[in-house]
């Protein structure tokens, strides 16, 4: 596969880009060139697609069930119940819906945790996206359930090697639904095997309070006391965490999620960005799932995060448009060790082409501010990963399959027990 | 003009909707009407449009100018300047982008307050939509600009009479603005006119100290020693205010905008939703200018405001989709005076028709829930305003005019001196 995209907006110069296989090949002006796909860039920008660092894809299912509830009633009463219902097909149909959201809205890489692992890997090979996955490991502290998920652990990790587009990483969910002991096996696996792992960290202040009640310290300090830490971990969430805690993170290398929308959305509280940023803690950006958020748009999530930090100090200095653009982009490319988030020669040939006429785009003082706090995901115009053309025009080839496969799910659902 | 849409679905009922001049005239089952427009609404809910209770449409051309700065530089080194250079024409281009944008975006009637009042009226008579127009009235303590604003204010108001779409408002800009004397000219003129007043009101807590410090009270005391507030003030923004002057506000049946976006971008502060809403305070929701958003998305207003009172209060039980939709709907309507926000016989035809299988909104456990948290513009297909039809399958006639102006007018920017 080869894509030439002719004069399109990329750092503020008209330049031709060449794709070729799964790389930014050659860029500059006026490229004589031969490919098989010709774009015409005339009034389109090129930018890095988006990594989303933390989500549940297939929780696409759950959009809009039970929302406005307080956050036991929900779980408990609503969420839980739910997903202790879906099948392998459902969290396809899920996955599926999920993949074709993030292409539509300029993703093209998703780190996941979610159950039915091997159904979200179909999913992802089908569409043509990338993805760090992750099965959900929660044995509250029950060997027998523990004994169980290392065995999945280990099963999965076997069969999903050496795809192309995927990662495999290790989720275990939180401190209070894991127990020390599988906490630390899952801390030697992923040592062994070079894996990283995928964890919610200090959600809620109830978690913190949990935890000290159990522990005597709080999570940060609990997971550094059991040797959890380090530059493999990737912490999702992180909301209550203090000085010393931060300084841990900082110090062990841990990685950490921002999920802006989320956080707000269920009540947890307010992300400390410029605590974080200040100890020069990489930063991605995640959506979360769909359930609590309630959708996986990065180009919002951007726009939230920013909004959130301004807010959170009084300051409207504080996260700019450029940070909320790297912590979509080159922040979670840094996280997962993906040679993304940059438009430049040797780099993987994930971008979106952006339309420079769409009424959200203009006037154009600042291209990042107008993506970062107006651009609407209508403004893509395409979407490529690993050298291939995922959207164009806005269409994603099957799409309206995808469309009728969920709303038959839905009907299906509705004559459920 | 007559409009029969069939098929739609309206409150979970599938039903046939009719609209003769710029009402609502019929809506059941299998309706039997002949119309001059017929719009198949199958896979579509029909929904009241949005309006934008507070906003500089013009401003526009401001988009992603001058972000991530104080907001002392941000006004007096960027914002203030560049205004100051806006002509008639500049502004007539801002606010034609302004109500195309809001066409795409699903609002049909937005409160401004901007120079050049002609050039935004003008724009909105082309466009089709409705608003309530204010000029900005700042006269800074000068007895001479006094003067001057109140001979427009006089001027506008006699010119502006009998415009079918079109509410002629009074806009004293703030109280650091705008003389005690104006203010109660104003509020003199208002009511011998039956005009509505709309003002800024305790935006930031500088707003706060400096009443206290030149007044002795604090913003809404002030206004209501003055005699100023009254049922036909709308106070926007409100962020700043404590428990005695919101009894204030409820008592004298003033009517409160909340901005969340621009009050989160500016780093203001949060709205105080919950203790408003006890009060019983009707509340519009609005976008303000587009510097400080930077768009005019009420869609993603209503989605922020739910996010922002959940967050101040860690509550996700507050500021349901329910309640925010009203805001941006029926809450808006109340403001103005409005047969709008709902979808009835005999109110006025103004709605919005949403694709339902857009990916936004699928699945659907809970439409409203989907519009608020999830949707994104793109699902809006139709607009209409008055039983006009201005935008269907997401085309609006004329908008790659609109477009060209805006980088006509861009270009010219470049060069001036």
């Amino acid at each position: 596969m080869s894509i030439l995209i002719k004069n399109i907006l990329l750092n503020d110069q008209i330049q031709d880009v060449y794709i070729e296989d799964n790389h930014f090949k050659t860029i500059g002006p006026n490229l004589d060139v031969a490919a098989l796909e010709l774009i015409d860039g005339s009034n389109m920008a090129i930018l890095p697609s988006f990594i989303n660092a933390h989500t549940h894809a297939a929780m696409t299912l759950l959009r809009g069930y039970a929302d406005d509830l307080d956050l036991h009633t929900w779980l408990q009463d609503h969420i839980w119940p739910f997903e202790s219902q879906l099948t392998f097909d459902d969290i396809y149909i899920g996955a599926k819906l999920a993949c074709l959201e993030m292409i539509k809205t300029g993703t093209t890489f998703f780190c996941d945790m979610y159950w039915h692992l091997p159904a979200t890997l179909k999913a992802v090979s089908e569409m043509g996206i990338r993805a760090a996955l992750s099965s959900v490991f929660i044995d509250f502290n029950d060997p027998k359930k523990a004994k169980d998920f290392r065995a999945r652990t280990r099963k999965f990790f076997r069969e999903k090697q050496g795809h192309e587009r995927v990662i495999f990483t290790l989720g275990p969910h939180a401190i209070y639904t894991v127990s020390r002991d599988s906490l630390t096996w899952l801390k030697d696996f992923a040592d062994e095997n070079e894996l990283l792992i995928h964890i919610h960290v200090s959600e809620t202040r109830k978690e913190v309070h949990d935890c000290l009640k159990m522990h005597g310290i709080r999570p940060v300090k609990y997971l550094e006391s059991i040797g959890f830490l380090g530059p493999k971990v990737i912490a999702c969430h992180t909301v209550w965490v203090n000085e010393e805690e931060m300084d841990i993170l900082a110090s062990r290398g841990v990685k950490v999620v921002h999920n802006p929308v989320s956080n707000m959305k269920l009540g947890s509280g307010s992300f400390p960005f410029k605590e974080m940023s200040q100890r020069g803690i990489c930063l991605g950006l995640g959506t979360d799932g769909c359930s609590s958020n309630n959708n996986l748009d990065m180009l919002e999530e951007m726009k939230i995060a920013a909004l959130q930090a301004k807010l959170n100090h009084h300051d409207p200095t504080l996260f700019t448009a450029d940070q909320a653009l790297e912590c979509a982009t080159l922040g979670g490319a840094r996280i997962f060790g993906l040679d993304m988030g940059k438009i430049a020669v040797g780099m993987l040939a994930d971008c979106i082409l952006i339309n420079l006429n769409h009424y959200s785009l203009l006037p154009r003082h600042d291209l990042i501010s107008n993506l970062v706090y107006s651009a609407t995901s209508e403004s893509i115009d395409t979407t490529i990963c690993n050298g291939q053309i995922l959207m164009r025009n806005r269409k994603v080839p099957g799409e309206e399959n995808i469309v009728e496969e969920v709303k038959i799910w839905e009907n299906k659902l509705k004559k459920r027990p």
